[in-house]
């Protein structure tokens, strides 16, 4: 990167992937600078970002917000604003939920890096996404370990892969029998066995879905067809993914499951940069790395947000939508685990999908999932 | 590669990795053509091959060779001839020993793409070959799967990497306690578990003196300090290397072991192609990949050429040349398996090394090398 200091926006910075975005950039003060920073409800963590970091531009959700941010010498600008901000170089999309989705499409459409974390973005508007970044000639970075893996394995390389391969660690339920996770509760399900993450992801994991999510990104940011997409079970969360080429060979990505690495390679690339934070793989204590096939039967999320993504459309943002809601609904112990399936797939069955969504469609089908949940929890 | 065909001469082509070159090229028979053959003492095969094939220049060292070869249309040349003929594109260097020295460094100066399996050639002479190479913008291609390995994960990759993993299947001794190694027979050591190789090769990979000697090629190829190279023990040939970068982040290259994979990168590069003859992998039947450290005490062999490659000038070729010897003792049953590493440590103790070398101070190690196990053997 040279002498070149990058200038980041970072739409989510008090969540999971936020945060560590600023480990990265805390551990590599001459690359980077904030110049943006957003967040939802933790005003308490904002403040104290902004203090450390002082961005020159800021946005919070909250309303209420104390008035000591509104004292800061920051600029309020709205999330979109800051994601299209001439002084911004890369924003990072860290925001869950579809309040990423419009800066996202902001962000590309100025022509921005995005380095993407907020999976509904792609989910949902996959086509309109990357029609725009290919119009706007924006760059997208994935920072999802899995797609930041075969992102790397496909560097240099210049004739389309054959096949990618998105390793799952299979989270906490991995081998259990549809009896055995009927009886599964909200506890045992955020216990990730390899990653720490936010809530949601950490359920989406534990029902595959969070899979089935990157197969359905993973499809738009490689341009590869569904049926050469496959899952992999591999519970050491140590291969990160893989990519096969034409003549059969396979590279794969590995490191331990920290969320910095390919944060930070988003950030620097296409160079890479040494971070004596971030840990290297010790061969002396890594004996075994295993692997299997996903029981698609049992965890039928990830069938069923395959089957989205083949369909397209709206379905994507349907499933995504569903999901969001019934993870909610497990979480407050309204419903069982394996309801959050049957609920989303109730959902899906009822959709009358729009073919190439505008945004306004896919809002659209987004709150009419959300509302046909709520419709058959309350049995109406 | 579009509609260019590549003209290419095989030097060793009745060898192990000369058959297969010669099975890719019969797998795509639109993208390569054979120009050269070059063969020690199977002239039978031979002349099947120039019947097959159809080359335009021809070599082999039997001088009492039937007449039947002087009887053909090809034109005999010698292996140096052939190497930089300029209807030659990429040379195959794939003679076993030290015939294939002045045949590469002949190659690297008519600043020819050099696709090389040759083991002798840059453990002897890598720093004439790399700096030969350089002057004369001549390409060294790997055919080595570890090197080939490296090669496609540095691909794309515009630093240098923080760090080599070299892997090795441990070969059929893996384990063995130093008692244990003294009682194998030379049927044992032929036996590997997971490659089919030549004689002297598969001896080599059960002392893992070929680790060693790959680790020297390796600092000669990617101008990686011997620090930075590891090796480690994975017993199912599956990862054929790995590559460490400055940030942590680690890529593998996997296949199943079949030298025709990195033959044909090497000799399509920079592109990949199709070849339904290769396997691919299946990860339905690959539940568990496992490493574990290399033990340097009970195979010294190992250790031995890593000092010998640290050390450089000519104590590489002495380790190479009384390793020849050796193993040709071992296969005829005059020596055991431990007196391999045993009289290898031997010569090099007694070496008087020469520091940059040219090619007459190498070969005159070479012959010191091989005259000094003799003289061990016969108590001379």
């Amino acid at each position: 990167m040279g002498n070149i200091v990058r200038r980041l926006a970072v739409l989510g910075s008090t969540g999971s992937i936020g945060q560590q975005t600023l480990d990265v950039v805390r551990a590599l003060p001459h690359q980077f600078r904030i110049v943006g920073l957003a967040a939802g409800k933790n005003i308490d963590l904002l403040t104290k970002q902004i203090n450390e970091f002082k961005p020159r531009f800021i946005y919070y959700q909250d309303k209420k917000a104390p008035t000591r941010l509104a004292n800061t010498e920051c600029e309020f600008l709205s999330l979109e604003d800051i994601a299209c901000h001439p002084q911004v170089d890369t924003v990072v999309v860290a925001t869950s939920g579809k309040s990423g989705l419009s800066a996202t499409l902001a962000a590309v459409k100025a022509g921005k890096n995005v380095a993407l974390a907020n999976k509904e973005s792609l989910v949902m508007a996959g086509e309109l996404i990357t029609s725009e970044a290919k119009l706007n000639v924006a760059q997208i970075l994935p920072i999802d370990s899995e797609h930041s893996a075969i992102w790397q394995c496909l560097k240099g390389e210049t004739q389309p892969a054959a096949q990618l391969i998105l390793t799952a660690s299979g989270g906490p339920f991995r081998g259990y029998s549809p009896a055995q996770l009927k009886g599964v509760t909200t506890k045992q399900a955020l216990s990730h066995p390899s990653w720490q993450m936010g809530r949601k992801v950490t359920i989406d994991s534990a029902t595959l879905m969070n899979k089935g999510l990157e197969v359905i990104e993973a499809h738009w940011l490689f341009d590869m067809p569904f049926e050469n997409i496959k899952v992999l079970i591999h519970p050491q969360s140590i291969v990160h993914s893989m990519v096969e080429f034409i003549d059969g060979s396979i590279k794969a990505q590995l490191s331990y499951p920290d969320m910095r690495l390919p944060i930070q390679y988003a950030l620097s690339y296409p160079e890479r940069l040494p971070n004596p934070q971030l840990p290297r793989l010790d061969w002396s204590r890594i004996n075994n790395l295993t692997f299997e096939q996903p029981n698609l039967d049992t965890f039928s999320c990830l069938k069923l947000a395959i089957e989205a993504g083949k369909k397209g459309g709206t379905y994507p943002t349907v499933l995504c939508a569903a999901d969001e809601v019934a993870v909610e609904l497990f979480l407050s112990q309204r419903i069982k685990f394996i309801d959050i399936a049957n609920l989303v797939e109730r959902v899906l069955e009822k959709h009358q999908s729009v073919a190439h969504p505008n945004l306004e469609e896919i809002m659209a089908a987004d709150t009419w999932a959300r509302e046909k949940v709520v419709q058959f929890i309350t049995g109406g």
